[in-house]
This record gives structure tokens, C-alpha cells and sequence, in this order.
């Protein structure tokens, strides 16, 4: 069965600006699945900022398996309510790929726990990203760095907890590096953060990011079933206990009653 | 100099309940920072979510060098502005050691990205808590385990991020483990949850858990000054680059510009 | 096309103690790899201490997916050079997966670079494994714990480094608890250590055990090229720089020249 | 009381080669001594690979805090009895500053449990140290980056296994990338990995990496009390189980024996 992903894209850049939009005439997110759909186990569909709900009612948050996220000047847009939606649904088993200045949303900076602040530079300058572990699943098909020749430069320090894997770490023409590349688990879900992906420049036309896109998803999909009611602390009343205790000693709850939040 | 530790309380069932007033007639909190007072290296204040700002203005949290934070009934009363402070001043390398029920805390699951959430019983059954690295700063003075005579079971899955250290792992009478004592860090803070302590039992009063919470304080401070706009996203214009760039390409910002958020 | 799993097995007390003959007339390396052989992907065969080479030739390593590993009696009689052999394929990428008193084994401790040591117990008492993430890949088709009659403890402290994901911790009768499945990753490779396994219990009929097994395999498998030649440090002569540099000051080497090991 | 350190040299180019000589009359392992000094807090002493057991009896081993590695040339000299001994020590709480082509050293291998090998180039390029994050004891006293004039390039990959915090990451002006200071913990011991130091360049002249060296002694130090017996794996007879149990089933082992190895 495919793997099905979705490309969320905030989509305001691609219409108010003439550079963006020739760029990216359907917008990012349909150039972003259009990659995607270049392996044929996964299913790409997109949604947008503007869709009702940005395209993320619940029903559809139920039946996605990875959700990528590019989003940029609107991070404040976008609804609490969605953003724990989504942020539930990641602690059940959904894999999310965080895109370029997407380090900066909602979602992301609610499942790190930290700023996931960076320093920046528009200066159309080299980036070359080195594959620190080639034998990692995200890695698969590539050479030992990928060069791309105009991007935007993301610096050090990037404040976002320790990873539990490195995958890439990029060098930059003004002399910073980056960890471009890094991976993380909450809940029942794996999270990707990609830094490369500026709007300016025809970084997700490029073969080898598209690459890397793919096998993201391809990581990143937990075939586990959901884990519904992670988020709940159920009360274990001591008749169930596994080993046969004897309640003991002055409590606050009755057998069964629901605690505190 | 003296490290400055607060012990913030919810101080409600301490109020409201027999049971917990007679165990804790000043409050839990004064309780905690009296046993925090028996290192002379550690100068020990409290807050109570009644007080102004929950005792967390911004002052006296910029001040404070390590946090306690033990709540249960009413973690949906704390204000989400003093939550942001508190996270932001975490970042910036104020520890935080958060006890048994605040594991559902506003600030403990903004600060994980995950559910915290976890099983439980009240059957004052026996605890034991084994020390899986006797060489942690925070086991030190102990033996190779605490036993605890009565307390709430706290049973896996506990569903927080992979911790940076194990140091402390619980068996229960009743037949369940419990990884009770972790760390992890968020930008420069360091972080130690530690989940004995429920308020119907004397655990706060135990020379053992004492000791724990002693030096989990000294092992959470860290001596850096403070990172004051950790949470700030800076445009490095190219004219600053570390090395000589030229400007190409195109650009959605000026030099010098704001960022989005 | 299928995993291919070889369980190595030391193939003694099988032999020279009529208990554990008994419960593993066939050896227990036979009995673990009829319970991989459930799972239609997984290709099992065996290998033992006393076959030539230990059944781990050149050849053979190179063609295994993943390496069971259940050795006891008589860990030091592995020859070096083969499990300098064995490590060389792990950092290409094999899968290992270290079963009960293999923690003591000269392929695990290597491995981890720490001394694996632990407590033990040999009484027949009840052990209960605790699935702490139920989502992970090695805990499917498992409900919430499983339940082993008769157990040998292995106790806490463990020392093995942090591990990259706690998947299991077990309680015991006796009173300790133990991280009883944990993974980590060296080079290309996974490694999963899981402690139940005694030999004078009928553990590997266990039919949840056997679940956990498969899981494993296919968990470690990694399906990436391997890769060859991790453990040399090539020289990259000046002139194959990816930024074109001027070579300045003092050398060592010569261009191309072999470093020092 | 001051923290004891000993800078282990391997002592060979500083006698063989002129260039060496003349950047390090006294040896490199006296210079790097020498910048330690500069904390009133750190007591250090030297050993090369020319004294009786290389400078490292086991009384005196048993008496250092924090041990610092340089070796190049000869890492294969080095007894094995006397890498068990600095690993066994490491193990029970000893830090362990390993630097530069000491990456390749026998103890740095074992601790690790992977190749740790890398990639070089010898071109006296421009080296630029961004540190990642700047509140971490190692990086007290630094600014945003280190400037290093000439250098040897160590590019990625480099197979070390995850660490527990990135320190430091390096930008080459060739194009490569390098995690240049990196931590781990190996039983008690904390193990911190810095590459800078290639001996045709006066690199342990700089001030700041002299601050680095020291501020890495200091976070390396683990004041416990060394973990003796870590080795070991003790058997727990059964009537010294902390719950009581009755002894059921077969057993290999008589109470107290003790197990295989």
C-alpha cells in the first residue's frame, strides 16, 4: 500500500511575488509532490494556508501517514487549533518534514520545546551539503554531498535539541556551516527538519533534493497502527494490578476516576 | 556564590485536603526548599500559584538560577504568559527540575513536545528506585537504591522524547517499572524530572529524596550567563559575512531586515 | 527478497548439561531460527563455536543481513579475528542483535566500548518485559507487556552507553528491574541487545518472544549498500578540493601519501 | 582541590621532524600542559610514549582526573595492557580529552566501538570553529567561532557513533565540514573529542584553543568517587533479594558462583 504523504504549503509568496511565482508557477508544494510522486509507493496530495481548516480537517490529518510543511511569512496564521491537530496526530505514528523556514512554525517549534532560532543571509551564495552517514535511509541514492548553487545561508546555532541522528551538515560560501539535516522522535513519530528550500531560487527542481525528499517520507512513515489516546494517563485501579496488592495507606482519587491535567 | 533555587507550589491540596495538610502544614514547597536549605551552596526561595504572577514576575524568574516545580489539580490555572517566561528563561540556561504530577504541567509538555503522559494507581504499594548510574551528580551520597514504603504508581509508557540520561528506574509492588528519574536539555537548560512525591504520602519528608533533590539543583545550574535572545532570528547582512561574498541572485529581503515569524 | 538471518550460537551447555538439552534438544540456535523462519521474509540459518571459523567465514559475514548472537560458557574462546571480522560487517551495516548473556560477549562489549557488566540472579522467578513505545518496530503485534514465568535476573546497573531508543524495561519478582531492550547504532549498523534468554528455561518457545525476534531482524536490517571501506581515512590531495585552495605551509605527507594508524 | 590532569604525548615528531621541533622545542604535550596551567584549578603533569609503560603505571593512572590524548605516528605502539588500563579507568569516572589524530588511537577506537575514521587533507587552509552551542561548559569564554589561520582539513565522514552533544562544527576553506568537539559518556567517564591540532601548525599556541582545553578538563572531571568493580558482574543470591522469593527451577550456577566470561 503507498504511503500517503501531503505537502502543506503556505503559499502566499508564490502569488505576491513575481520571482517566486515564475519560479514555482503551481506553487511549492505542488513542485515539492511532484517530486514525491516520482517514486510510485507514495500517494502525494497538497493543501494550502487558504484551503478551509489550511486543508487539514481532521479526517484528512487521520488517513495522512507523512505531512511535509514549507511555510515562511504566515506562521502566525496558521490556527492553534490546527497546529495541536497536527501535533497530536505526530505523537500517534504520523511522520512531518519540516522545510526550510519552516523551522520557525508553530508545529515545529511545539514539538522541539526549544526556539529553533537560526541566523540568516540572502545572498545567493553556494551551499554544499555533506552526507555525514551514507548509510542512512534518508541518504540513499546520493553521492557523498549535494551542491547547490544559489541558496539562502542558515547559520549556527541552530537551537533545537540534540538530535538523535545527524544526517547532513552543510558548508556555506560566506563561511558558516549548518546542520542541515536532523532527526528527532516524539510520540509515536518521526520528524525530519530539511534547511535547504529557499523560495527564491529552484532548489526543489533540483534532482538530488528531490531525492532526498523522497526517501524523508519514505523514512519517516511509522507502519505501526495509530496510538490512539497517547496523550491520555488512565487510571489503573489496583484490582488490575499485575502483581495482587492490597491498597494501603490515605489517597486523593477514587478506583477509576479520571486525574488531574 | 550561593546557587538561587526557587520551589514553586501549586499549594492547593495542601489547603483542601486533611490528609496532605497534616503531612505538609506549611505547604509542600517549604518542605522541599527546607530540605534544599541542608546545602549550604543552595539558597532556597517559594512561589505558590496564588501569588501574584504565581510568584513568577519576571524579575524574580531572571534571578533564578534553578527552578522547582511541583503542581497537580490546577496546571490549567497557571497563565500561559508565565509559562513563556518560564520556557524562555529555561532556554536562556535556568534549570528546572519538575516533580511527580507536574509531568502534565503546561511548562514540562511545552518544554517535551510530547503527551508526558503516563499510567497510575493510589494504592500506597512499596516503591524501589534503583540507581543506573552511580556516578550521575545526582546519585551521589546514595546507595545503590531508594525504597520508598508507600506510593502512587507512576507506570510506562511515560511518553517523553528519549532522554539524554537514564539515571534512575522504578519498580512497584504492583508489577510495573517506571523510568523515574531523566534528563534532557533545551537550549541552555538543563532539565531533571523526577516522579516520587505524591502529596498523600510523606516522600518529600525522606532523607533520600532529599538528598536527589539536592543535587539535582547543583547538577541543573549551569554557571553560563545567561543566552538572552536565544529565541531571535538574526539577518547576517553579506557585508559581514566571515568570508567575502558577492550578492547574487534574487532576494525577498533588504540587508538588515526583520525576519518572518 | 528475503532478510538473511544467521543465529549464531555457542552450542555448548545444549550439550553438556542434560536441563538444557532438554528444552533445546536441537540447540537453542536451531529452536531461535524455526521461530525467525515464522516470518516468511526472514531467511534463517546457523552457525556455531564449534564449526571452522565458528561458521562465520569471510564469505558468509559478507552475506548476512543480520547476526544473532548467543554465547555464555565460553565468550573468550572466540577467536579474535573473527570478531574483528563481525565488527568490520556491523559498521557496513549488518544488523546485530545480542541475546541474554551475549552482553558478556566480546563482539557486544567492543561494540558498546563500555564493560556491559550487570547483576544476575538464578531462582526460576517471574519476569515482566514493559513495552515502553509501543509504536517502535520491534514491539509489533506485542500488547502492552509480556509475561515470563521463570526468569534468571539481570539486575541494574547496566553499563552499557545511553542507548538510542529504550524499547523494553523488564520487573522482576525479585525486587530489581532492568533495561531489558534497548538499541544503539555503530557505523552503518543497528544493533538491538534484548536479556531474556536464559538456557535452563524454555524462553525461545516463548511465542511473544519469538514475535520480538522477528521484529528485531527485520528492525535491524539494513538494506543499504555496504559500506566498504569505513575504517580507512583517505587522504584528499589538495587539488580535489571542492573550493579551489593554495596549498601554504608546513606538511607531513605527500600528496596522496597513506596517513599513520 | 585542584583537578588532576595528564597530557599523554606520543612524543616522536617533535624529535624527528624540524618543523615540529621548532613550533614545540619542549614537545607538544608540555605546551598543551602549559595552557592547562593557566587555570589555578588544574594541576598538570605529562607523559609520552618513550617511559616505562608509557608513562601510565597503573598508580598513577588511579591518581588522574582528566587524561589528554595526542598521537599520531605510532598509535599501533602502544601496549594493549595499557589501553585496557586508561579504558578501565575511563570506566570508573576518569575524563578523557582525546585530540586531534588521536581520533585513531587504540583508546578512542575501544571507547567508541566504531572506525572512527575520517577524511584529511595537509594544505595549511583556513579553519573556522562555529560553536553550537554557546552556553555549554566547554565554550565559556569564546566567542561565536574560532579562527584558525592554517590548519589540516578532517572532513566528514566522520564514524564516530552519536554523540551526546555537538559542540563545535567546522567550516574548511577547502568545502569541507567537520564536528569538530564532540562528547560522550562511557561508564562513568566522560570522553570529549577536539580535532584542531595538527603538529606543523602552532595550533596549541592559540589562546583560545587553550580555553577550550581547559574549560574541556574541568566539564570532564567527574568528582564521584571512582566506580570500582565496574567491570564485574556480581551474582545476587537469592536470599538477598530485596522481596522475598522462592528459589524455583533448574539452574546452571550454585549461590555466589561466580558466572562465565
Amino acid at each position: 500500500m503507498a504511503i500517503r504523504a501531503l505537502v502543506w504549503g503556505e503559499n502566499i509568496h508564490e502569488r505576491t511575488s513575481a520571482v517566486v511565482k515564475k519560479l514555482y508557477p503551481d506553487g511549492m508544494h505542488n513542485t515539492i509532490a511532484a517530486a514525491l510522486r516520482e517514486d510510485a509507493g507514495i500517494e502525494a496530495d497538497t493543501a494550502t494556508l487558504q484551503d478551509p481548516e489550511h486543508g487539514l480537517p481532521e479526517a484528512r490529518v487521520a488517513q495522512t501517514d507523512v505531512l511535509l510543511w514549507w511555510g515562511h511569512r504566515a506562521h502566525g496564521d496558521v490556527d492553534d487549533a490546527i497546529v495541536e491537530r497536527v501535533q497530536n496526530r505526530v505523537w500517534e505514528g504520523m511522520g512531518l518534514i519540516v522545510l526550510h523556514s519552516g523551522h520557525f512554525s508553530k508545529i515545529f517549534k511545539r514539538l522541539m520545546g526549544t526556539p529553533c532560532s537560526l541566523k540568516w543571509r540572502e545572498a545567493g551564495e553556494r551551499e554544499r551539503i555533506w552526507v555525514i552517514n551514507r548509510s542512512h535511509p534518508i541518504a540513499q541514492g546520493l553521492g557523498e554531498r549535494i551542491e547547490v548553487p544559489a541558496t539562502e545561508m542558515y547559520g549556527e546555532p541552530f537551537t533545537v535539541p540534540e538530535p538523535m541522528e545527524t544526517v547532513f551538515i552543510t558548508w556555506y560560501e560566506g563561511g558558516e556551516v549548518f546542520r542541515s539535516g536532523m532527526t528527532w522522535q516524539r510520540g509515536a513519530g518521526r520528524i525530519f527538519y530539511f534547511s535547504p528550500g529557499h523560495e527564491t531560487y529552484p532548489i526543489y527542481h533540483h534532482a538530488e533534493i528531490g531525492q532526498v525528499l523522497r526517501n524523508a517520507v519514505r523514512w519517516a512513515h511509522n507502519p505501526a497502527p495509530a496510538w490512539e489516546g497517547i496523550a491520555e494517563a488512565p487510571n489503573a485501579p489496583a484490582d488490575t494490578a499485575p502483581e495482587k496488592i492490597e491498597v494501603r495507606g490515605e489517597r486523593l482519587h477514587l478506583d477509576g476516576e479520571a486525574g488531574f491535567r
